[in-house]
């Protein structure tokens, strides 16, 4: 059996159809086009996935399930709950996608799915217990668990970007103070840095971006670190301890095997994960032990499509 | 079948047969006699562990396992890592056990053994995830994952106490800073006291502990708050915040039903819960969707020896 694997994004719809073992054997995407409203866009994603699985040289007795990978939550029900970047709201996407194929239907958070797929065919392939973190507009994280994605008791679980890392801390879109994403997301180096180079125009940061203050994205502040500017560098350092302080937190509640690093701020490679590593090492509790390894995510924009599809296995 | 639970603690060893159900049907305990050093500790346990079995007219052919609880931690092979309060060290617990009573040894840490024991028979029982968390010394914690003990892939996930809830803040006894044992536990409770009347001996908080600065312990600054002493309100109520802010952090990361409160703090019961549930209720992600009850733990003393009990079940 094969599966389809839906990967829903504000601007691109990918679909993929993927293998047992996690391989994807053709992908192909459209745009997302938000604007018309939600069954539009699921409709759309029933006809691609047709078409995928036609293009792929397969029918669709040979597919076994679909899963959608979206930017928020979902039920058990198959409604999505709330996508706060999609501007969607109590959406039967599950009921809507069946009248196009009528197939089991699974949904589940991005990130999310994304933890699922390294653990089946990347950074974290094999271990039983692994958490995946996206460092991009926010901090989002996908817990697996005895080889299962662990959504919690109300499917709020693994919201890590919204755990607290400085109780006084800046204020959250969540209505929180201090959440992890408000330190060690690509927004809030972004946020930094301009901040930083206000009384500093010679940073490098803003040549990087061109000289305009609204390009700076989190590579200008990474380059600029690179090249030795030491607004970047200190902002970047800043933005590492945030990093390992919320790793220490997750190694010391939920002390998983790996956790794989994507999203954005990741492309950054061995530049991030190298002293990453080291404050990391720094904060742990049983300096003896063994703990979790520090991993690059593997599978990049193919993670949603993967991770998706495994949700039917 | 029936099982021994051991709870093996600073001051006493207790020793319990416990039924299926998670019942006690008999219970002993002897002094521990720490400075004796860790093997005659150790026979004392299996040799209070005949006496029980006896005393409650089983025979140790009814008895399907034995489980220790340690304030400290143990590896697979029965080797208790380390018991800071205890001093001990690399103590092959189950071999010197087994030379006394030849069943299966399980050993784990007190909290975790505890929160098995609340989600076997008390204020968890029934759900499948829930987390435990005792306010004590440190803060401890437990966390059970459908139905069963979830320690992580090293042994040392549940070390919720170690959380960061302030990246800059106190530095901890584990080497890392802001660690929330460093706000939730009894300790700090106490510590933050002392600090306070420094400059107002006319606090009640004195008072309750007969004058004495050094008898001051959390029951002292619980009364004083409830008679509405103005250094202690402000204490408590500073308490209570950053106990929410751990246990919102739980709520976003682990996501269990129920999240079951016991040790020393609690003993102040709803003068706790109430106002812990309403910080938790404002910090809360999201804000439509139901989350985690908060309940007061209800095995007290008796979950060592339950929770050990069940390990080997």
């Amino acid at each position: 059996m094969v599966y389809i694997g839906v990967d829903l994004g504000g601007t691109n719809i990918a679909v993929g159809l993927v293998s047992e073992e996690g391989k994807i054997l053709h992908k192909d995407s459209v745009p997302t086009l938000l604007e018309r409203g939600p069954e539009p866009v699921i409709r759309d994603m029933g006809t691609l996935s047709l078409k995928v699985i036609k293009d792929a040289g397969y029918s669709v007795d040979d597919v076994k399930a679909i899963g959608v990978g979206v930017p928020g939550l979902a039920n058990a029900d198959g409604v999505v709950i709330f996508c706060p970047n999609l501007k969607w709201h109590m959406v039967p996407l599950r009921k809507i996608m069946q009248e196009i194929i009528n197939k089991p239907v699974f949904i589940d958070n991005d990130a999310t799915v994304a933890a699922l797929a390294e653990s089946v065919a990347g950074a974290s392939a094999g271990v039983p217990n692994s958490v995946f973190l996206t460092l991009g507009t926010g901090v989002g994280g996908g817990i697996v668990i005895n080889h299962k994605i662990y959504s919690g008791s109300h499917g709020v679980g693994s919201e890590l970007g919204h755990m607290s890392v400085k109780y006084d801390g800046r204020q959250c879109t969540c209505g929180a103070y201090g959440c992890w994403e408000q330190y060690s997301s690509a927004t809030a180096l972004i946020r930094n840095a301009k901040e930083a180079i206000e009384g500093h125009p010679e940073s490098l940061i803003l040549a990087e971006a061109g000289g305009d203050v609204e390009k700076i994205d989190a590579r200008c502040v990474i380059d600029a670190s690179r090249k030795g500017d030491p607004i970047a560098c200190k902002i970047y350092g800043e933005y590492i301890h945030y990093l390992a302080v919320g790793i220490v937190n997750i190694i010391n509640s939920i002390d998983p095997e790996v956790i794989a690093i994507g999203g954005g701020v990741s492309n950054a490679g061995e530049y991030l994960m190298e002293p990453l590593r080291e404050e990391v090492k720094k904060l742990i509790f049983y300096k003896d032990l063994p703990y979790a390894r520090i991993e690059l995510a593997t599978l990049k924009n193919d993670a949603g499509i993967i991770g998706s599809a495994m949700l039917g296995k």
